[in-house]
């Protein structure tokens, strides 16, 4: 679906103080803008944080975001807040990374094409050849940059992936991609690298989990959708689906019926964050879904 | 959880025109109210009906409602909307009609019992005796009121019911009332009659839902939560939820496993209504949940 | 995931009589079958219909198969039985019809690839062009085929349809295909066909179901695979799964849902039906999944 | 639903062999027995461990239990088998431990009194007195026993419902029992102690599940029935299920929203114990369901 040039969105952050959504709500409505839809929370009822997210129509939003910007800056000011606008017609540029595995790499090539994500794929940077072919008939480049074990190759790895994804790519998504990035990575990515992790966290963190999932004998197998932080699978969730499994079905069957679910939980996650709807508070997500 | 005396509610529905989000929160600001959530919904980009629910914090709440509601009237009116202010603490009164069945009536006295719903149970009607033995514990009145199949019998029942719950109840419930209430009767209580069919409706209205799905084989069953309207099971529907089921369930299954479905979406539908979650548009429901 | 060679499956359907699974069961064990699994279903306790399916490993089944089923035709005649014996690694050909929409399509091709789906499929028959491109590069014949609204065309795009599928195909997949095929077609390919609606039958039958859903507000959103019959939308049911909306979503982000919906109850019917997991009971499926 | 005294139940575990079904299956038949439903399991292709569950119908099954039992025990014994026959019409008694929750106390109370629940609640053992009023209305022995943070009054405590528990129950149910069980106590019991934690096992086990799901973060919240071993929430997981929460959650909501998986949680893992559908194989479990 192609989106209007004239909405935006404006997102905001901070400590929660009496009037902001009426300071805000009388912005947008003095500058001609028609609000859409417009989502909160607080943390607290007193004393907490505060977020916003506010989808509007401005007539010639793509000439004026710039004013509105400068408009918006003293009243953001005057309360404390971290905001953004953003023009919905402007999609955010993909870099995914993958390893061997397909499925979640075609869901997002395929809601790319049918519209489902509003976003664009600027690049697939693979640590093995495998899924060139994959990528070949979708017209989006595929690096092949392979990672050995040493420190020496997998800093260099990172160097080479920098280079071609600075300026070029707005969020990564590892799309089952089986190498851990280095905390200096993802400090430099922060809160725009989306992983996909292969279980119900944070049961059955780090390797393995459909075998751990397996030996321990649960009755549900789950995927969880996370930004990533230094730490292993421990960053903020965003989204997570279950899918029921019983004693006939087998590692590889959990396999099997997990990748419906991996695939399913990073579209949603992906395409939220594309579309603001995620703001990060501590190690948590609030998803205005 | 007990409710704080100085919780509000602003409803409002209308056409949607600019600035009606700023006109709201700038009231409330202004009247020193701390909004905790704001929903609202637009039917359409433009000329559309615009919806939405403020839950506000306000010290003193309590002794000036009345003087809240004199300040937004003539906001209100220069918007055209329907509106109304209502506080949290003031609990609004159930009651509930049942005939033999008792899990969905049992749902609401527990979930009562535990604060889980933010209601008071006034009285319970019953076409039959039998479930008065299951009332009697919980402290609630039970009216036994039988409706025999003649017109005359079905609208003396109905004056007696409408004499015991007028004044003393804000919504009725129909646990599994097996009985059609009169159009004269459902206009008086115009969204304010919430029932329970034990369907994924639109499929399977009317008698024996549980018979008919059986017999089309579905996969899965359903029940739904409407308000009620003159025309059977064709109301707003406000909740549904469905059950998997398989060919070894007979129809006596179907219904064992129906009643989880059924209690749960009924209590549902009950606390949002009471929150004062639901505004009907036509011949939906918006549901901010 | 490559199938055993040895790996058979005896499926039989009849009247329910004493001593069936120990003929069966004996039958397998003395020609050194070994028993894999076993599924079973009575429709009633006395005098019902009986239906079993066995999966077994026996060694060399590549080369005696023929010679099992003379062994058990007098077994199968004693009892009265419809039963056929399967060898696993002859795996079943799909015909996919098609029109415009390419996600249950797909689907069916990742799984193919992946291994997830244990059939082969044979060629896609499409009555628009469009997605000549998309089955390009799959290594897949697709046929274009046009259907006019007049009757010769359709009766003349029927012949073309079955020259093309039989001998080549096992059984058709509508995967979102909008024509309706005759019941001369459809006789012929008895319990053959499987088709996705994309609604929760028998709601919202026809054209349009997600707008008829949109149209009913409804709270959830489903789909259907079903084997067809001359009577459209009205087969016996496969599989069905439902997503929630809400009054947010408009008719296209229904469409949008479902089609994450579609294809995968599409795809868990047809895993099902080559895996010769469905039996037909008059109106109704049982599913040993 | 009142249950068939001609209705019995063989189960059956063991080392797979060839010809066990055979040889059950015939014994069955010879007996006169007409087999209703027959679930099996086998662990492994070959070399694996074997699980059957036969449920069947016998003419006068209650007088010639112990007959077939005799008859039964020569084919047990030549394949080396673990088995019983059950009379299905010989409900199991429960015992309930409480300590101040009562949903799932008043969910097997309800369930037991619709027939949804096959089982006899023998009586509620309590180390609080607060739910002896909730018990009294149904007629159930409530016994308080209190347990002191020392050894010897847990030692006490447990000697007590020995006491009462043994010759009287056939199976423990802890509905959110907040104390931990001697091992000493657990071995005696073991298999027959069924226990609900408030999470999605093994993430969030121990104390306070719901607050370290809301530090965590998830977006969805578990319920798991477990067997009970000297290993704290590590016993074979029964079933599971889990609810969507979002970021609006407290951890207040998360307990609210979280009783019902847990209630209905724990009423699918006692019904399946009741009715001989649990299999126990190490730490895992096969639910024929």
């Amino acid at each position: 679906m192609s989106v209007d040039a004239d909405r935006g969105r404006l997102v905001v952050a901070g400590d929660d103080r009496p009037g902001i959504v009426a300071a805000v709500s009388t912005f947008l409505f003095e500058r001609g803008a028609n609000i859409i839809h417009s989502d909160q929370h607080s943390t607290d009822l007193y004393d907490g944080e505060f977020f916003l997210r506010v989808e509007f129509e401005l007539p010639g939003l793509a000439f004026q975001a710039a004013d509105l910007e400068r408009g918006f800056a003293p009243i953001a000011g005057r309360y404390g807040m971290d905001w953004r606008i953003v023009k919905a017609a402007r999609r955010k540029r993909l870099a995914i990374f993958v390893s061997r595995e397909d499925h979640c790499l075609l869901e997002l090539l395929w809601q790319r094409r049918s519209g489902d994500l509003q976003a664009d794929i600027a690049l697939v940077l693979g640590n093995h050849e495998s899924l060139a072919t994959t990528v070949a008939p979708w017209n989006v480049p595929f690096h092949y940059i392979p990672v050995g074990p040493a420190a020496a190759s997998k800093a260099a790895a990172e160097r080479r992936q920098l280079e071609l994804i600075e300026g070029a790519a707005d969020v990564i998504v590892l799309a089952r991609y089986m190498q851990i990035l280095s905390p200096a990575f993802v400090d430099r990515w922060q809160n725009r690298i989306i992983n996909i992790h292969h279980s119900f966290l944070p049961a059955f963190a780090g390797a393995g989990p459909y075998g751990q999932a397996y030996g321990r004998g649960v009755k549900l197998i789950g995927a969880t959708a996370h930004y990533v932080t230094s730490e292993l699978d421990a960053g903020p969730i965003i989204e997570q689906d279950v899918h029921r499994v019983d004693h006939r079905d087998t590692v590889d069957d959990l396999r099997r019926i997990g990748r419906q679910t991996e695939r399913a939980v990073l579209a949603r996650a992906v395409a939220w964050h594309v579309e603001d709807r995620i703001l990060v508070h501590g190690n948590k997500t609030i998803v205005f879904s």
